[in-house]
């Protein structure tokens, strides 16, 4: 087991493959290694609250380096708390309709952003997420939760009900228990939320990074331009009628098909070796 | 724990906080007190069958005094069933085709006014709820049931399939379940119900009341334009893509913020003190 | 129990009700009896893999005689494993990209229709069921599996994204639990496929039969132009927004009113003795 925390990480990462180390603000680091890049959300003061401060240096470290090859899977994890969402005192009367705006806008920039790109992104979480921090749960990729965390959306305790955040949590769990935890802010269990696919995987503390990684090394085991294709074209059919979803996703295998890397995994296949992929974007007939 | 049922309803809500008791038909009534209404499907002869003035009823109660402030949530519950679906005896040729149109479309018009309503809507079930019965579980926003209830959707069988209550009901819970409800009529149980997100809660029969009303008064804490914006703004962008969701409710928590009691939450919070809801929609510089 | 392996079908079928035994391909034979039809796939040595072959005489065979108003049902089985997808020895670039979009635009139109027929169509999986083949059980109306099958869409591993199963599948289980599938390759157990809503059953091995054969009874006791017109309904209300979907609803509602069995079915049920369908698609008045 490799662990993050603290010197170790560098250290581990050292070992294995080199790394980078860079620190984008006082509250948010990333990491980058063999493939996989590890975004920390550490503010825990505020509770990693996702200030406009936080959420644009999150967006600029998700596209950061985002086409470089090498660049396979993204973690986003937390220190003590995985995040309260929007920071209230951002919030205030006094701060004007347009703050306000651009607070929303940016947040769902960073939301949608974490979708469309080219490779996935796992959260990663151990302790509460709420409000805006459970959006940003229920916008990654896949997510994988220990036992102790949780799951809420209780800004309509305090007057503000989540409405952002319902876009997608309520596109991740049953209407009904979108309703129940819009409406009353009651958290889920960690294991409500697997239940319900609100996370991928529950695991005990212990092992969180262990799974987690298992995961990325996952992912970082395929095809970088493959996966690319099938994400995109998974997020263009989900909103279309289930004939035009086919008509997208038929075209998405065909040019999977074309892609070098297409080509290699069939022929490993078929003559019983291990993939060599070229992680290159390139057709077989260019 | 309060008791709704008999005479000792009526102190309860008396002692607790003055009450009013409309009785609607001899088949409905409806209580309201301390901001929850609650209507009651009671006509056990015909197992709260939705006959057309059962509906009609049932729509004027939803309507009724709805925009009045002190309304924060209603309840709909039974008396021994909960409800069996469309009274068949208004289904026969002899009635015709523009009654049976009737029918559905004021049924059509009962379940989407529930979701439509300022207030949010919770069903109260401790028995059987089949066909329509079942489609308006699932149109209400919350739903807690006994172990010993069931829902089904069995039209199948008397010939006539549940292509109404599937829209409810398709949208609630996986296509398969909905599926296999709907083709075969086989009743999902209780736990079934709660796994697959028709229902939000299942409690044990002696605790009904207790969890259903803990949740209205969950409900009566927050403040009414607060949730009657965010239950809009959840409706109309449940059906939206994704992009477009995000511009809907990006608008909607600017509109949020704006509210007199948007900005008196956030005020609280920073003071660490209770917020005192105006329950008024205005905004903040009207 | 019915036997249905090797010979010992042929004389269940023959002793219940006579049957067709018709084989259509070397890989592919469909039997016929008493309103069920069952589909084999049976080509183990390329582990039922969904060549082209494979899919054009499965429509085929889901087409035959699908208007004959004795074919109720049709049961789509396998020999020992269920199928593992695409054959991809057709998907080199050897076979050039207009044999591929012919594959692929082959197996979106079997998908399809499977969801398009009048009548259901029920997966019985005991084994592994991997992209095309996992599509194929996303695909069809109802599917019961043994605790020993799994369920996964593995393309990524070798270079080819699942975007075609993935519209079945995601359409079928929580966004995130899809995502998973796809970007890992990871197989679901039968329980998580139930859990997940991808299967509507899970039962043992030895009452695999029996279990499929009871769904298959209970629908064969149904009308099958009610159960036409409510599947075709359910189909085009699921795409629609919910009040466009409860204006397609009604529609069918009031039709199938008008359907003779529609109405023999409401007779039978107020005059409490069984329905005697005609299975005619007439109407009341014509």
């Amino acid at each position: 087991m490799i662990l993050w925390s603290g010197v170790q990480i560098l250290f581990a990462i050292l070992d294995g493959c080199g790394f980078g180390l860079e620190v984008v603000s006082s509250s948010l680091s990333a990491w980058w290694c063999c493939g996989f890049r590890r975004i920390i959300l550490n503010n825990p003061r505020k509770r990693n609250a996702l200030s406009l401060a936080m959420l644009s240096s999150l967006q600029e470290n998700l596209l950061s380096g985002v086409d470089d090859s090498d660049l396979r899977v993204i973690i986003i994890s937390q220190g003590p708390v995985f995040s309260s969402g929007h920071d209230l005192k951002e919030l205030t009367s006094a701060c004007g309709r347009d703050h306000h705006t651009t607070v929303f806008r940016v947040c769902s920039e960073v939301m949608t952003l974490i979708q469309d790109l080219p490779v996935p992104v796992i959260a990663m979480v151990n302790g509460v997420a709420t409000a805006a921090g459970c959006q940003l749960v229920a916008s990654c990729d896949i997510a994988v939760a220990t036992e102790r965390s949780s799951f809420a959306t209780p800004g309509v305790n305090v007057g503000l009900f989540c409405s952002t955040p319902a876009v997608a949590i309520g596109r991740s769990v049953p209407r009904k228990v979108a309703m129940e935890m819009l409406l009353t802010g009651r958290a889920l269990t960690a294991q409500e939320a697997l239940l319900h696919g609100l996370v991928s995987a529950v695991v005990q503390e212990e092992r969180l990074e262990e799974e987690t990684l298992a995961i990325a090394r996952r992912i970082c085991e395929s095809s970088r331009p493959v996966v690319a294709l099938g994400k995109a074209a998974f997020q263009r059919q989900m909103v279309q009628s289930r004939d035009a979803a086919y008509v997208t996703a038929t075209t998405a295998m065909v040019d999977n098909l074309e892609l070098r890397d297409g080509q290699e995994g069939i022929q490993a296949f078929l003559e019983k070796r291990r993939p060599l992929w070229s992680n290159s974007t390139e057709k077989v007939h260019d």
